[in-house]
Formats: structure tokens, sequence, C-alpha cells
């Protein structure tokens, strides 16, 4: 039963954080929305693609989960009675890590119509920055996306064991949990020297990238991150990370010199 | 070392087929470009956004890849010596299952300046096509992504651990082969009962969807696809696919009755 005399709430996927990766279709709607509900960390001038509507942030903390979805699903289902185009705006693509599925149910409830709009997720932005493919003939037909992250009232699932098998993985809010990425996947069998990539604020000026291993990457997580950051790792970065590590290398012997 | 009298080559994702499915950047160097290198199964209406540029198909077919791509990648390199803007069109995102990393090493051999843009991948357009998100809270919190086509001169890789240990699997180019994704998934423990998605076109006009399960998979395959299909398996669709059989149970009732 769809409430006719309501507008449209479109769940959009705001990309991995520049501008012009959000979709034509994403800045359109934006343009035309009276309401836009985002998370957090989506960038000021994404923000400022919407300057006819209201907006509201409703980023939510771990921990405090259920209630604010409950309250957030809520403001959605009233500003689509009150305004014809609600923008519900999500980093990256709402369908991967996005916890679009709670809203959607709680939208076909109300009767809302809605509509996802992809977006590009933060790991292809990543490898694109890098210019490193996830796959690659030869060495990776596969790739794994997980996050350690369990968030209020939901079981473990088996991250480490999709990581595990996969030839190439992009953990997503796994920073924190370095050290237990480590030693999951060496207790897996993958080897401590295996090339990881962190890229942190993929496809923004302020991007920062780190070439290590497997071994190394708990102590680097701990030193080096500040802001949110995808892990890539894979035979396929190999060239990446020996070509870095060579170009530091002889960097030490520059200054030895 | 840059040649700095040559163009740039942008390695640009066309996104699952929607010409609004681009992203704004994607849009803008179409608009810009002098040259199009595009694969053949990128719509007709994203190559008009490219007004100015010529535009060549480069489309490969399966067993003579080697020599194809030595081909397109000597192209490209012309192309950047004689043009500005030099764009390479890959469906859906360039760095999965693009095959861009051939390209990637060929343009930095040949010292030519080059750009990645990501793009949006298939699995999430066909996710929001749904409705259903690919992670859902205490459903699956990883997704792998995968394919069992392996290509000429490339060793065999284990598409089917990859799947069988994630919580949701998207596999791209596997219409042909149902009956040995069914065989290698059920070989692992996933069960017969597996929901599954098929989307064949996703986000286009034409755009078709199958609720199944893993064990009617291959009659299906053989059956009903005829376009591009992205298969999507997972506990995350079993709403979807209960609701899509009693859907055609009433009506086959009512066809009774």
């Amino acid at each position: 039963m769809s409430d006719r005399t309501a507008g449209t709430v479109y769940l959009i996927g705001a990309g991995p954080g520049a501008a012009d990766l959000l979709t034509v279709r994403a800045a359109r709607l934006l343009a035309e929305a009276d309401s836009v509900f985002h998370d957090a960390l989506v960038p000021a001038d994404i923000l400022a693609l919407a300057p006819r509507a209201e907006k509201v942030a409703v980023g939510k903390r771990c921990g405090k989960h259920a209630t604010a979805q409950a309250f957030i699903n809520k403001r959605l289902v009233d500003a689509a009675r009150k305004h014809r185009v609600v923008v519900r705006l999500k980093g990256g693509d709402p369908m991967l890590f996005g916890r679009a599925q709670e809203e959607i149910d709680a939208l076909r409830a109300a009767g809302i119509r809605h509509e996802i709009v992809p977006g590009v997720t933060a790991a292809l932005a990543a490898a694109a920055d890098l210019g490193v493919s996830l796959t690659r003939r030869g060495v990776s037909r596969n790739v794994a996306f997980a996050t350690p992250r369990v968030g209020e009232g939901e079981r473990a699932s088996d991250w480490a064991a999709a990581l595990g098998h996969a030839d190439t993985a992009a953990v997503y809010m796994g920073a924190r949990d370095a050290a237990a990425i480590t030693a999951a996947l060496v207790a897996r069998g993958k080897p401590a020297s295996l090339p990881v990539v962190a890229v942190e604020n993929a496809s923004l000026p302020e991007a920062r990238r780190w070439y290590t291993t497997l071994a190394e990457l708990p102590r680097l997580a701990e030193e080096a991150f500040t802001g949110p950051v995808v892990l890539l790792l894979g035979e396929v970065f190999g060239d990446a990370v020996d070509e870095a590590q060579a170009v530091a290398n002889s960097r030490q012997r520059r200054v030895r010199a």
C-alpha cells in the first residue's frame, strides 16, 4: 500500500568523498532535494550540491544503534509526508556496509515510495588512487569486502574466513582492529609478508597511503591513521609495496651518505 | 620518465549501464575527450556524452586475449601522443574485473600520464534495483565478488572457496557456469535452498530479475538468461525470494480457480 500523497525518499550513495565522484543522478536529485539526511562523514562540498534543502546530520555512534536507527527511520517517513524529494545520503554505496536495509524496511512498512541510487564504494576509489587493480590476470580473480566491526545485537560473523579465502581483501572500518586482522589472517595461512596498502580519505586531496605488510600492519595502524581508512590486502599489491619500500630505502641511503 | 608532450589517458568506469549512473567526473571527461576506446557493452547513450571524440570499440573475445590486449595497449599509447584527452571506457568499475592492470602497466612503461576514474560496479546497481542490501545487521557482514571465467594463460583461482566462505556472494560473468557454481557451493556446505537473485542488465529499462535458489539456478540459467547477468547469493535475499515465490504461487492459484 503506497502513500500517494507523500514524496519519495532517495537513498543515495555519496561515493568515497570527492564531490565529482557522485553519480550524475545523485547530483541531480540533490539539486532538487527539499530535505537531506546525511551521515556525519559526508563532506561539505557534497552537501552544497543541495542548496534548497534543509540538511540534517544523522550520523550515529557505536553502542546506541537501535534507538538512533528508529529515530532516523521515523524522521525519514515524516519528511516524506511533508516534502516531495527527500534524500538520505550515505558515504560510499548504501548497499555495502551502509546499513540501508533497516531504513528501506521502515519506508516499505510506512508505504513511502523510495529508490536507491548506487555509489562508488571506497575500496574502488582507493584502488583507482593507487593505480592497482583489485583483480589481475594470473594473480587475483576475486575480492572479499568485509568489516570486523560488529554492531549492537549483531552476531559475530566470520569476517576472517571471508578475507582469508579471497585472493584480494578490502577491509572497511578495520583500522582499530588491525592486530586482530593480522592475527586472524596469519592463523588462516596468509603469509606475514602479504602486501597491504592502507588508504585514508581515498579520492580526497588530503588522501594518504601507506605500503606495508600483514606483519607490520598493527604497528602502522597504531602510529599513523587519523581518518577513515580502507585496508587493501593481497598479492596484487606486491609491486606497489616493493616500489614504495625501494624508494624509502634509497632515501635513507641518501640521508646517510 | 613521463612523456610531457603527450596527453593523458583516463581509464574510466562507465558504471552498470544507465547513463546517469556515470560519475560527474566521468561525464565531464567524456565531454572533453578527443578519443574514446570503449568496451563493446558500453551503451550508445553513454558514448553520446563524448560528441567531439572519435570512438573505437575494442571489446575482445575469449581466446584471443593476449594479441588483442597488446593491440589495445599500443593504440592507447599512440592516441595519447596525438591527443590531449584520451578516454578508455570500461563497463562497471575498471579495477574490479575490468582488466585494467595490463593497460595501466603499458601506459606507465611508455611514460604516458594516466588517471583512473572509479565507477559503480554492477552488483551494487543490482542490489539497488532489488532494494536489498548486500550486508545486513545480523545476517551478512561481508561480500565476495568473484568470477568463474578464466582467461587464456590464467591459473584457475579458487573462486569457489572465496564465494563459499562469504556471507553474501556476487558472481560476475557466471551465467554460463551456473551448474559449476551450484555444484561447487553445495560441495562447500552452502544449502541447496540458498536464496539466489539473478539480475540481467541492472540499472537499464530492460532490466530483468529472477528469484530462485542455488539448486534451481542451473535450470534457470539455461532457460532464461540472454544478456549480461550478475548473480547474487546469500541469506540476505531470503525475504525477496520468499515474496517473489508467494506472488508466483498466488498467481497460479488464481489461474487454476
